[in-house]
């Protein structure tokens, strides 16, 4: 065991009053919500790089963390960041984790090198694992932080990259397969542009197609059954990455015949770079069946770039979970922070209450959405509001044309009257419950 | 003839070092760009609705223009201000314009009494088109400025809106074909909503497919040969707008199966307010062959609405041309000034010299456009980037699967190396040419 | 009395648990909160503008409310308008309203014309505040939708302008004056510019600060007691609006010698704009004795424009009576919602819940904040974060010079350990009040 | 000498046609523009940082670049860097350079450790600089970089950081004047918080006063004779910085007293972060006399971050020299490029072009904005535009009061009409010389 949460004992439910910076508040695992336990409509996951591999740097700083594992280059010390953060997942009662390759397991010398870490270190996680109930939500590769993906992974302008990435895609996918992951996750950080100028737009998609088809192909290959989610982001690190958002997402995967196979992973800041709500985003991918899992870390609002910071507004995680349960909870998705502290928080109690508090906001937004649905009230303004679209009458001249249509409305017959959308008294409403 | 215009001159070419404010100082209609006339690239436009409707209102401030038309709810103005326009065309030499219903006919006392004035300015343009050049680019149907629709056209909670949007098209349709019109635009800025509280989505994007399916359908059964096209906006008027973006439109037309029917007029102000270059927006519309036609008018950068100014930059609208002539150029479409003189601008001088002003812009960035494509120092740096990917090594791996990629790489065979994106050169290589 | 809201009794306090859209569930005027009644804490007033003069139009459509007193260009409809106004100041039980003299008078042949109306229909209210408690927050003159100000007002390049602007504040002040109003407030809306090209920026600033300078002197000359308040905005009309945000309308007060006269006015959706949270804006007026009052309406985050959205956010709300708890309360301003109902809001109903739901939204912030007060977490976090500057060495230190600690930090003396700066703590110790 | 420029000859003027992409095509350096040569006019320096120090790293992604002189962490690589930096400076012509401490030396052990690297290391440029024209244009400390800065410097919590930040900007000061440095800049990147919550602005902002008065009260003590300026920027590292744009920080001297004192460092990048245009920036400060230097490196319009790029876009760059040169020049600042390679732009010929082609748009905006200034147009229009006000009875108006305007006003004697703005023409002419 390490000492590095050594003064912190695990996180209990404590109810609503308690003073405890360290207990929680709402998220109590085994009460019932809707029919089902909180912890099973949660699923939270850690975010290993944000929590164990993140040094604190950003642009214009370097590393501000000092950890016992720390530099990150060496197999003993990858050992010890695991051992912290399984006792971390315990300190949480936390049922999931998500990783890239590079997070947990120091660059080899060449693929070979990385991979042989790799392995061994997943053997390390797997030891792990037996004895616990923390389970994988997803693993990723880290495709944008070497140098060697700097202009792309699979829509690089060398084809070796497109190899290279392929190959690195297929050691993340089996090891998620072999520690029982229960979905894999793309994004494409890289995998856009920083100009126009030397960018054959075009080709890279068509790349980026023919590789998720890949990805999908060896993924019934070799029987995984989780399943396969991208996630967008509009930019950062390139300026336009190519998945922009849902709906862009969603039409590049019915471009190539993905719609069937792919989900997306979705993350509220991401949502928010692109120009949209989180809700917004949740809908739209629910609309299509395409709701995968979602990354709950906010950004700040006055900051143009991803600050992916630990949720904090009770009302914006409400609205996120209405959507959620109304479109049937999270399958085999979860609630993942993909969510680092702030630079100057440097202490493992900061770390935790990060967690702990961002837990707690999502079961009271989870809670307040429950009741929102129990409620009924903004379902019955729905069906108020569309009532006309359900008569006979509606329905054929939605199925007629514009000839027909024209006849009734020359002749005088239809002569609209528009009737309040009540904006505000739903988002009273809302606010009744949050 | 109306006294507006009176003092002044029709528009010629004088060339570059002219200083007098109303003249061409690069556009120069007759000369060949690319084997092409000037005019024949570019296919200039008035758009109707701001330089003759608007009245110089904004979200603070009441009308500053005063015009010989106003008020515009008489048929008698109506021809004023019909007069007025053709003159301006006459002087500008233009020889495109575009309209919806609303911009050229006062509105009547019920859908029959409109549709009447409707008819009756048709041909009354039609009468002024006889002895002219100047043709109509596109119609469309205002369908966002009366209260009827302020929920939504075809997306309307009331079936009986859909109908009247229908109906609504279908006369705009009759009329843009009578008039020989070479495309027909939908812009649908009230096709979104305002909260997600209370809005259907999924019902809403449906019907929004529907509608759209029956456009077309109109469309071959009259035997319009012009393109149909839509016009993507993120926000403004509504808060979120279905049609976002040229991606977000190009996987709804895919959706509904319209990728064969419907093209995308795209405006650079609206790729601002996206979060995208307008060169992106073009790119990526043609990368779909989607293109059709474009709104050539800036947004202010430090303004969060769609300020619909006229072109100033030649560095910007160079590399816009760019990707039209690498794409084949406008097709039926055209280059529209969807622009609006600041509120200031009060006198027909100023409309007339901001047209000037803006035609010579697309000019100068055309034939940009054009010597770069001569030169084809783009093309060249893109073929050689891409260079690897035209082996037949490449190709092979490309087709074929994780499993045999993941061979070639943990062998160590590959091995990518970056080689620099050259984003600087390239940018001063643009320079030499704007 | 008319029969607008003929239907909706006086909003009663009914407790947090009532399903009654139309009562308050959390603003209770008389409850005591840290020995104040909430009322006199939140001091809440009525826009008559958006409430009452504005019609629903948006850049992209017309008028879509319809209430009895349109159009607005006569005065015995002024007057049915200002009895439905006083009905609503009942219904809500509201302490304040606030106007410019262009919402509640028709506008006049000329300015004898404009101010005959002003001055009947200020006697029409001063009958109507006899009998009530609804007393003036504040008054305004509105010198940016009429052409007159579409340059400017006191910074119009026209001296006629200048001339017309001080002629109506002076107006505006008399009748603030005469019927008690406890502030009076200047927003330029069309102080700034729409392009450089066109402005002379210093010469305008000058203009802009006389003009504020004859304002303090005029209100000293009328012996009027209440506070002069600047609303910074950064722009919306002008494309630049001179009293940006707080900072800059400080640094303006301060060239000016006003920074002893005149306070601030501060917007949430203006601070939003402007690139700040509005608890910024709030912290950065108090921090120079200049926080006067507050206009406390949202702005979408998605949208680049000023939505004037009534507050919905609890969270975001609380932090900001904290800020104002702190600076020792509103003095003589007040909680103003300049907002807006939705276009789509058409019933006198919606009005209605939407200042409803705004005071609960206010006071349930309010509460939070003053538990957070006393509670004292935020404070002694602070304390103890400062802590090392309370000692006699760090006072010596600050009051020397680089040479003296030069000397004690090459010696190697000092040598600063950074240590947390609790931020994700800090939130959830705010989410165990919101 | 090194090889890292090796295949690189000095670069030539050789005018605007020729296709040589390491060629000046408009930088001819004793070219005569308004009676004085281009360099002494535009006053070029190279930012050490970006261009030797920065090693291509992203928040996504680590060091791209492979250069001789990694890693930075020893001396004789310092020496190497200095090299190859000087090298670049004769290749290019340069007349100035810009460093940070942190730019040039390793970090010692200890902060005498760090000032003996530093002595050495301005040692080792004074004896480059004998034999060289190249000269400093300003020196600054880097006090972000490090750990120890994360919650500021002058502002920080910890008065022993003060004192750090004291003795390092004192060691900053001093290699400036021994190595005649024309300016003293201070850029305040953590001087403003991540959350007010665990913020005490007010204690902050009179510390940062208190060691700006320190700067000037050294600036004296040692004779130095150049410009102390500070860079506005409105965040990014922090949340909010308290330099936020021109405005802010000339409100924030005038309040401490040391507005004869500093100027401001502007940069284009900053000022659109903030919501400005840049030729904003520069005419805000130019009106107070604070104009000092710039830093002409763009940001991506469509990018939240500050993207540090080379100029390419003459139209905005002639606006701003316009400005300069109205406000009659830089003084003792410069043209400085803040401006880094994108990080695949590997190769050492991409950064010498870089700074060619940023020259030539510099240059290129220079000639525009003189021959503008020599035509005269824009001032023409200036001062007709606001001729009313050079009249003995508006002066008198200005200097009168509200009554006596008054009653002017009402007697009908004054009643303005509006007059165009006559934005487009002036746009139109700006495009006659870009
Ligand atoms: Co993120
Ligand atoms: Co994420
Ligand atoms: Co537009
Ligand atoms: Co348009
Ligand atoms: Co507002
Ligand atoms: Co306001
Ligand atoms: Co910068
Ligand atoms: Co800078």
């Amino acid at each position: 065991m390490t000492q590095f949460f050594a003064d912190i004992a695990p996180i209990t439910y404590q109810g609503p009053d308690t003073a405890n910076a360290l207990a929680f508040r709402h998220y109590n695992p085994n009460e019932v919500v809707l029919g089902k336990r909180m912890e099973d409509h949660l699923r939270f996951a850690v975010a290993y790089w944000h929590s164990f591999a993140w040094e604190g740097g950003d642009p214009f700083g370097a590393q501000t963390f000092e950890r016992p594992w720390h530099p990150q280059d060496q197999m003993d010390r990858a050992k010890i960041k695991a051992d912290a953060a399984f006792e971390m997942f315990d300190i949480l009662g936390q049922p999931y984790f998500c990783w890239h390759d590079a997070d947990i397991r120091p660059e080899g010398a060449d693929f070979a090198g990385s991979l042989r870490n790799f392995e061994e270190i997943i053997d390390y996680f797997l030891g792990k694992m037996e004895s616990r109930k923390t389970r994988l939500l997803w693993g990723t590769a880290n495709m944008f932080s070497h140098r060697r993906w700097m202009s792309g992974a699979s829509t690089n302008p060398d084809p070796d990259v497109f190899a290279y990435s392929a190959a690195t895609v297929k050691t993340c996918m089996d090891a998620t397969h072999k520690m029982g992951g229960e979905n894999y996750v793309l994004w494409g950080g890289r995998e856009g542009y920083e100009t126009l100028l030397n960018t054959d737009l075009t080709r890279e998609l068509d790349h980026m197609g023919r590789f998720l088809s890949m990805v999908v192909d060896y993924k019934h290959k070799i029987g995984f059954k989780g399943t396969i989610l991208v996630e967008p982001k509009p930019q950062e690190p390139s300026k336009h990455q190519y998945d922009f958002d849902a709906a862009t997402c969603i039409g590049f995967l019915r471009k190539y015949g993905l719609e069937g196979e792919v989900k997306l992973n979705l993350e509220q800041g991401h949502a928010i770079l692109a120009g949209h709500s989180f809700e917004h985003e949740v809908a739209v991918a629910a609309a299509e069946g395409m709701l995968g899992s979602i990354d709950m870390n906010r950004n700040d609002y006055q900051s143009g770039w991803d600050t992916d910071q630990f949720p904090n507004n009770v009302p914006e995680v409400a609205l996120t979970y209405y959507h959620i349960l109304r479109a049937g909870g999270l399958g085999t998705g979860g609630t993942n922070f993909d969510a680092k502290l702030r630079r100057q928080s440097l202490d493992a109690k900061d770390l935790i209450a990060a967690h702990v508090g961002a837990m707690d906001i999502c079961a009271r937004g989870l809670k307040a959405a429950a009741a929102m649905i129990e409620d009924g009230g903004l379902d019955a303004a729905l069906r108020d509001r569309y009532a006309g679209w359900d008569s006979n009458d509606a329905q054929e001249m939605l199925n007629s044309d514009f000839d027909s249509i024209f006849a009734n409305v020359v002749s005088g017959k239809i002569n609209p009257q528009p009737r309040s959308g009540r904006q505000e008294i739903l988002e009273n409403y809302v606010n009744r419950f949050v």
